[in-house]
């Protein structure tokens, strides 16, 4: 295969995205990466923005869902592998959604969470192929799956 | 069609199930309802339990999750309706999870939960063809879905 | 088989429906009917009668449309036969758009109109196995699918 | 995703889908249009032009209808994005046929029309992902999806 | 399983639908038989019967074909095992088109025809999981893989 | 969409692919052919020849209609459009088979055959989205539809 | 659900399946179980019994196994819960192949082996929701997942 | 079809696949092979040394076996072709699952195996179109497949 897609869905507000483009670059791995829309503002307004605005917080929330959904079920439907990270803070719902959905259309789930989160993700992990702690191991998994090499 | 299956996903420490059962068993509702073993304990510990034990809580873990699976998935999978509902407590991403999973498999998604939480589960809300806040909401979907009755 | 599915879609302010049931009542013919709701208004207000009034026009109907959903897209999957008619009133396009999804859905559709809309309908028609201009041609479709006899 | 698909259904008479695409060319957006035939008479007559003429309308319709059929079912299929405009004139059960068989499939929808037509829409609009009043409002919606970016 | 479902396609001038259906019940096996219309006019004459005549012979027999195809591809998508027999006479291309249809959903084929057609029949006879040659033939075979009997 | 893959299915002994091929090159159309083998005695020995020779006349036919299959199911299953054309001479199951495999998998089918095979052919028409007679028509056919052109 | 279905693949020689049945039995639990025909000679000798003989090996293995197909396919099919036992003895090649068929059609599977056989199943197991050592795990499965409760 | 996918599953202690790949090479055959991870060390250590050791011998190999499956269902669902090479040693219950895995997806399945293991092969066997035993008749179908050539 010349080339993987991969989804890198959940948490926006640290770097471990760049951090598995950098790895995975340096490496020279052909793989495609593909994420949701990261600006925390503009994910929240889009819908408000481009279709009108809505007094009541709901319809707002709504519109704004789903103008990102025509993007992330797209990428998701598209994607070989889906990595779904976890982090320490907000609700992360819409992650586990993704994770959920991404099971059901068979997709290669890699979940990227601490330990410290391991019971309350433990249905989300069983769903998954691999779960790493760190943005290296989703490197050195990438590596692997793609080219058969294990890291030194 | 001669019976509904609906499938009660999420929250565990409230009655909202046994509400939607008392609810629409007054109406004579043609409806078989199914949920996950909502025994807390018994949810947690089934893996080991039955399996054998695991001294990493990883492992602990991972085997109930999939146990438990075998349920939800052939539940969720068998379902018309799949309802989920999110509570104030714990992070619940199992639910979310199952929000994600039925909604790529098509099922008619109704989604309960406080009003506090709109802005959390915007995307999940996104997923769904109905929005309910209480028990007798849904009570009152299924009534008019399936009989086509408004409540007085 | 059985028993046959059928799911009636369309116009609902003509007696069309209970021609076709009475047709094949008196036929015998072992066949389930189901239908949206068709009381007009009922199926207007359910979404802000059960789930909340809306100030918007847009919203108040969209929350309707939804909970409908839930119940035309639930029965059309479990049909065998999708019957839709198209009446001489009404902009009728959630009855195209149903016949659209049955269509990509694979069932076998039969299309009632008067000759009058056959060019508007053409698209329609085209996706169709059968197309009626009366209620009685449909009892005898049903009639021939599951008997294999022709009125004499 | 390095290239996005999008049909653009519906509406033929007025000049909304050179408009969304002088759009996304000024931005650059990586989009791959399609749509149906949009001359009215070819269309109309294709059926009869190639593969023999026929007396009754029925026929003549039945057989161009067919032909275009190969044409929007496959282009329908391969995209990622269908967009469907509702206008002023004509039956347009052809536009909301397809917006029902793209529902189905599960594609994102986008669906275009003046807020008159919201009461008559809703239930193709409750299918959408995004309902836009303007042309520029969907290259807007393409701009953000793709790009993640929202107009200053 | 407590009920097997077998359509019998193909050749309707001989009684072997008869002798099948006969042995099984001798045997008591629990099967649903299911075939096409084999009244050789009223399948011919259907569409132009109940739909309205036509003068041109193709159209007498596409709105023919079509109402058929009502009845034969439901009951050959709610089947478990297809059964194809091919005949001496005339030219059977809807025998074949339902066996490649039965083919491309999975179903498993059993293919019933004299050995002097297996050259031209090897296509189709590929796709099978047996080729019988006798209609007693093919009542063993039910025999045995709903009971897991062989006949003395 | 940038390229159209076309299955030519069907008779082989007269020209009618070289004659399509011909006239899609000379309007320069963006279409990829592709088609069974069609040298007669390949098709009949590949088996044998290949995986070694068989004294039973079924299993000869049968390890070479296997091998076939091979080409011929991956390319029905990657095909946007299927042309099956029926002869004056031989059996053609195998051409039936194609399009009713084609017919199951949604492609969208042209039949190509002599008025005086409509009869026969009837169920084979009705699920086809064009009959043509001849070689040219076809060529017209998918110049429309790709282009939207009809010849002068 | 009123019932589940379970397909019990696998090693024939011991008494496992008779063990489950026995155990979900004395707990009532709303069970069907199904199984590939488990007479070794009958299941080895079926093709050739009601085909017809063939002299070689080859075709007599081919024969029988096809018809043999024709049973475990559908009922795998059918199955909620597919179990897979590997037992010491042969090379249970169909058990794998059972359990890599169940894997990709979605089923719950559920993996019963000693474990010496650990490492040469690791790819076996790893498609699975649960790897039980014993026939009275896989009761203690049965009933969790359909009742929820743990044996004492 | 411009290029054809070929993946290589089954035994990886001989040189099999260096021979069907230098085989094709050398008559430029339009192919493009995947396989798993070849290195036996690498394939069964993967998952600890990513993911962290695991001192149960099932957790290693099970934490192995999910980061091969990454890989190896990738590869296998975007194959045209999936040949499975059985050698004489070793379980190889990997390869068979392969093989049903495959089937089950609907791929063109070639098996290619010792005349000696036909009888513990037959299920496997009979789900393919062809059965090789050398890797040259391999290259030679693909040849045939691809270009409807058969070796001098």
């Amino acid at each position: 295969m010349s080339n993987w897609s991969v989804y890198l869905s959940g948490e926006i507000h640290t770097d471990w995205r760049e951090q598995i483009k950098e790895g995975t670059e340096a490496l020279n791995l052909p793989v495609t990466f593909s994420a949701p829309v990261t600006d925390h503002s503009a994910s929240d307004d889009c819908g408000a923005r481009i279709l009108g605005d809505e007094e009541k917080k709901f319809w707002y929330d709504n519109k704004g869902a789903k103008v990102n959904a025509i993007r992330t079920r797209t990428l998701i439907e598209k994607a070989d592998i889906v990595v779904v990270r976890f982090g320490d803070k907000y609700k992360q719902w819409n992650a586990a959604f993704d994770a959920g959905y991404a099971a059901a259309l068979g997709k290669s789930l890699i979940i990227l969470h601490d330990p410290a989160l391991t019971h309350p993700l433990k249905e989300v992990d069983a769903a998954a192929l691999a779960v790493a702690e760190t943005s290296s191991q989703v490197v050195d998994l990438l590596r692997y799956v793609i080219r058969g090499e294990l890291a030194g």
